[in-house]
C-alpha cells in the first residue's frame, strides 16, 4: 500500500524537483502540501505548490497555507537569492488555478493524523515551523504519525549557512528542537547524506531528454540555482541533492546507512541552529532519532532518473 | 451590547475570582474559556473552567482545552505550591459534567475571531501560550481581534517571580514577545495595579455574607491563596488582585490610567520574562500597547463586591 | 586625613569636571589615575588624564593605562559623539608633558590597594574593565579596597544606552557584574540621582567667571557634550552630573540617600547592561551595595560651585 | 637552542606526566610554571606545580599563582573526581619546599613576554583564564610570544565534556575565545589528536620498570585516572594522551598534521565551550591558527618513552 505523505515545503528549486519525484511515485501518496517560508516568502511556497500539483494533473491534491515567519526568531534572508524571487528560478510561472484550503498548514497536519491514524508520513523540506506549530496545538499527533522524514541538519558535515548549521534548521531552530524532542518516529536526512548526491550537468541532460512536463519545469528553474552551487562549492553545474534524498528515503529507506541517536538543536549564540548528535548520551534524556550518515548515491540517482524520465 | 470576550485561563484562585465575577456581568458575553498551563497543569485548569462556567449555570459556555507547556521553554514549576494542586485550595472539587470541545485553544480563539470580526475581546490571565499559537497559525487574527487584555508583566512594579518578572509573563517569555509584537489593541494589566487593589480580609468576610454559590466557592479556595501572600508579602490574610484586575478592566477601563507605549520582553539571560516599556522609543519599532499604571482602587473593589454579591 | 582615591576613567567631558573638581578637594588626595576606552578610545583617555593633571600642576600624580576594549565583548560604538573626537569636546589640545606608568591599570590598582591596605577608594566613572581585570588578577584586593564609589548604572531611573541600560555598565557588562559580585564595599552612583543634579547654563555661567584654568578649560569642552543632551532630553544647555555625582559622594556622602541591596547586571539578550536590584532577594546570594537613590542637588551643586571657582 | 616555555597547568595527572616530560627533555627550557582552576582548585594546582619542579630538581624555576575562577562564568564542578582530590590521585603527596612568586601567573606572563621578546611559547594545558587576562591587561603580549600550543578544544571529534565541549576550553569558554581571536601564533591539540594517542597498561608497565622519581610518581597517581577512561570509554587501563600530546608538540611539532583555519568558541547556549572551525569563512574574519587534525601517535609514544625513562 502506498505510504500517505505529506510534503510540508518552500519551493524552491530542489523542492521541486522532490515533490515531482513523489507525485510520480507508486510508493508514495501524497494527500497534502502545505507550505512554509524558508527558500521563498510563504505566499510564494503555497503559489508554487499549488503549480507542481498541477503540473502533474493532481489540482485535487490539497495544498495548506503555513507560517510566513519563525516561530520565535524575526525573519531573515530568505534563500530567494538560491533559488529566484519566485522559487522557480526567476522564470515567472503562470497563476495557478487552484486555491489554498481554508486552514492553516498545522491544522490540516492535525486533521490529517486524526483522519489516517498510524498512516501519515510527513516530510518536511523547509523550516520546521508549520510541524512545531502542529504538535503544540496538538501534542497527541506524535501518537498518530507514522514517521518524519526531514531534509536538514548535519551531524559530521559542516553547516551551509554556518559553520555549523544547514539552512532549513538554521530559519527556525526553535521549531526544529520542538521536532526533535517530540519522541516520534523520526528521520534526518541532512548535508551529512545530502552532499554526497551530486546531480552532474550529464545527468541533468539525461533528464531534461524525457521531454516530460515534469524535467522540462527542472530544467527551466535549475540555472539559476546552479549559479548558487557553482559560486559557494565550484560544483561547475552540478547540484548537491537536497530535498529529493529525502523524498528517497520515503520511497526506498534501505538506500540510506543510519544511526539512531538523541539529537537537539542549538537555539542561542553563534551556533544557533546546529543539529547536535548526543553519541555518548551527556545531554539529558531525548528519545534517539534516526540519522542518515551515509548513501547508496547510484541507488539514489538510478530512483530519481527512474520516476522522473517516466 | 455585551463585548464578546474568551478567557484564556488557569484557574487558580485568582482566575476564579475573575470568571466568577465576568459570568456575573452584565457588560461582558463569556464566549469561551480557553485553559493554559500555570498556575495548575493544563488538564486541570480545563476542568476548572468546566467547574466555573457549571457552577454559574452557564454549562453551554465551551471549554477549550490549551497548552500544557510553554512555547519553547520546558515546563517549569507550576504555581501549585500558591492555588493548591487541584487550583482550587486543595478542596478536592468535583468532577465536572461537561467536556473540552473538539478543538484546541488557539484553534478555538482563531475561529471565534473568523466568526465575530472585529467583536471578540481576548483576556487571557495566564502564560500567552494559546494566544501565540493562535497568531503563529494565524496572524489574520491579529486585524480581527477587537482587544487582547492581559493579566501579566510589570513596567515599574518589581517582578513577583524574579526581581524582574511577573509569573504570566515568566511562564512563557517567547509567547509574550509575540502577543506584545503583534500590532493589535493590547493593554497590560500588570503588578503595577495589580498590586495597588488589595481585598482584605474585612472585604473577604463581608463578600461571603452573600451566600451565593459564587462567594462560598471562593471562601473555599481562598485560605491556600492567602498563605501565599502571608508568607511571601506579609499580607496578614490580604490579596492583591491580578486577574480581577483584568476582569474589572474589561468592564470598565475608566477605573485604570494608561499610557501607550512599546513593551518587549526579554527571551534570554537572567532577566527573562522582564516586560520593558521601551518610553524613549530605544529599540526597534513596534506598536506601543497600553499600560495600566495607576488604577482607582475602590472602584475596582466595588465592582467586584456589586458582581461578587449579587 | 584626606581620603586617597584612584580615579579610573574615560575623558570625556563629565569626568574632566569630575578629575578637575577632585583634584582641588582637600577631603580626598588622587593617587592615580587610570584610563579605560568608553568615551572615547583608551589611548585618548590617558592622553586626557595626563592633561587634566598637568593642568592643575599635579603632573607627578601618576596614570595608568587601562583597558582598550571590554572583557568579553567586541569594542562597539564609543561616546566621541558625545564627548569629541578628542574627549575635550573637538577642541584639539595640546600633547601632555607626561607618559603614562609603566605598569596596565589593573597591575596599577592592585600595587596601591597592597600598598596602602585598607586606605584606597577607587572611584570608577567609566566602563568597569580595569576594576574587573584587577579582581581577576588578584581577588585579594577586595578585602584591602576600602570602597568602590561607581558613576554607572540605574534601578529604577531608565537606561540611558537603552531602556534599562546606563552607558558605563551597558560598555562592559560582564566587567559590572564581575564587581557586583566581588564582595567588597560599593556605592552606585547611577542615573537614579545623576539624573537629578542639572547644571544649568545660568550655573554653567556662573562657574565660568571664576576664570580660573579649570573653568577655562570646562568652558571649552562643554559645549559638545551639551549638544547632546539638548538633542536627547531637550535640555536647553544643561546638562546631567554623572561623573561629578560620584566624586561629590567621596567628598561628603551626606549628600546622597542610599539603600542597601544586592545588584546583578545582565549579561546576556535585550536586557544586557541593566543593574538589577534584587530588593526581595528572588536571586542567589549576593552581598549587597549601596545603592544612590536620591540626592541632595543643592549641596552637590554648591561643592561643585565651592571647589572649581575656588 | 632550547625553546623558552611557560607551562600554564592545572595538574592533575596527565599534566604531571606532560611537566615532567617537559622537564626532561632538552628541546625545551621550562622558564615557569603558572597555576590555574581546573583538574583541581588553583591552590592544589600552585602546590603541585612546586611539587613537580622540586621532584626534578628543578626548584628554582618560578612558580605564579593563577586564576581559581573563570573569568565570566561561575566555578562549576572541577576535575577532582578525574584527578582525585589533590590533583595526584589521592595520594596526600608531602607540603612542597618552595613558594610561589609574588606575582600574579598573568602578571608572570606579560613580564616574560617582555623579557624574552619573540621567544617565549605558551604552553596552557588547562582552561585558559590566566592567558586571557594576560592578554587583556597588555594587549601587546600577542606581539612577543613566540608561539602559544594548547591543549584543548575539538573540531571533528566529540567534546569529552558535553557533545561539542572539550573540557579545558568548556571550563572558561570566555577566556578561549579570547585567546583564540588575539592574532598570535596558536596551535591547537585537541580530542581530534590525544584520542589517538592511547597509554596502555604494557606501555605504562614499560615506562615504570625505569624506575626514576619521574616515573615512580606517574606509577602512584595513575590509577585514579584511568579508573575514570575505564568507566567513560572503556579503556581498560589505557588512558588518552591529553597535556602530553601538548608538549609532544612542542618539542617536535613534526609528529603533527596541521591545518590552518580560523577557530571561534561558543560562549552560550548548549553549545558552550565548543572549538568551532571555520573552513569556509561564514564567519567574521579571525587570523587562522594551527589545529592538529592527525599525529604520529607512535611518535609521540617513543617520545615519552625516551624522556621518561632516560
Amino acid at each position: 500500500m502506498a505510504k500517505k505523505i505529506i510534503i510540508d515545503t518552500d519551493p524552491g528549486v530542489d523542492d521541486t524537483i522532490a515533490i515531482l519525484t513523489a507525485l510520480r511515485s507508486p510508493e508514495v501518496e501524497v494527500i497534502g502540501l502545505t507550505s512554509v517560508f524558508g527558500n521563498v516568502p510563504g505566499e510564494i511556497a503555497a503559489q508554487n505548490a499549488l503549480r507542481l500539483v498541477e503540473l502533474e494533473g493532481h489540482g485535487d491534491i490539497p495544498v495548506a497555507r503555513g507560517s510566513d515567519v519563525p516561530l520565535v526568531f524575526p525573519l531573515e534572508k530568505l534563500g530567494t537569492w538560491v533559488h529566484g524571487e519566485d522559487g522557480m528560478g526567476n522564470t515567472q510561472p503562470p497563476a495557478p488555478k487552484g486555491k489554498v484550503v481554508d486552514k492553516s498548514a498545522a491544522e490540516f497536519i492535525v486533521e490529517m493524523a486524526h483522519a489516517y491514524p498510524g498512516e501519515v508520513t510527513l516530510v518536511p523540506v523547509g523550516p520546521l515551523t508549520n510541524i512545531a506549530l502542529a504538535l503544540r496545538i496538538d501534542p497527541g499527533i506524535a501518537a498518530l504519525i507514522k514517521e518524519v522524514v526531514i531534509m536538514g541538519g548535519a551531524v559530521a558535515n559542516p553547516g551551509n549557512m554556518t559553520p555549523v548549521a544547514e539552512a532549513n534548521i538554521y530559519h527556525d531552530p526553535h521549531a526544529a528542537d520542538i521536532v526533535m524532542a517530540a519522541g516520534w518516529p523520526l528521520v534526518l536526512v541532512g548535508l551529512d547524506v545530502t552532499h554526497k548526491t551530486i546531480i552532474t550537468p550529464e545527468f541533468q541532460q539525461m533528464l531534461f531528454k524525457a521531454g516530460n512536463p515534469a524535467v522540462e519545469l527542472i530544467s527551466k528553474v535549475l540555472p539559476c540555482y546552479q549559479n548558487f552551487f557553482n559560486n559557494l562549492y565550484g560544483l561547475n553545474g552540478a547540484i548537491y541533492t537536497h530535498d529529493p534524498s529525502a523524498i528517497s528515503y520515503v520511497i526506498n529507506p534501505d538506500l540510506f546507512t543510519t544511526k539512531d541517536v538523541p539529537v537537539f538543536v542549538e537555539t542561542e549564540g553563534r551556533c544557533v541552529g546546529q543539529t547536535v548528535a548526543d553519541w555518548a548520551h551527556q545531554w539529558e534524556e531525548r528519545t534517539p532519532v534516526k540519522v542518515c550518515l551515509d548513501v547508496n548515491s547510484e541507488g539514489v540517482l538510478a530512483l530519481l532518473k527512474e520516476r522522473l524520465t517516466a
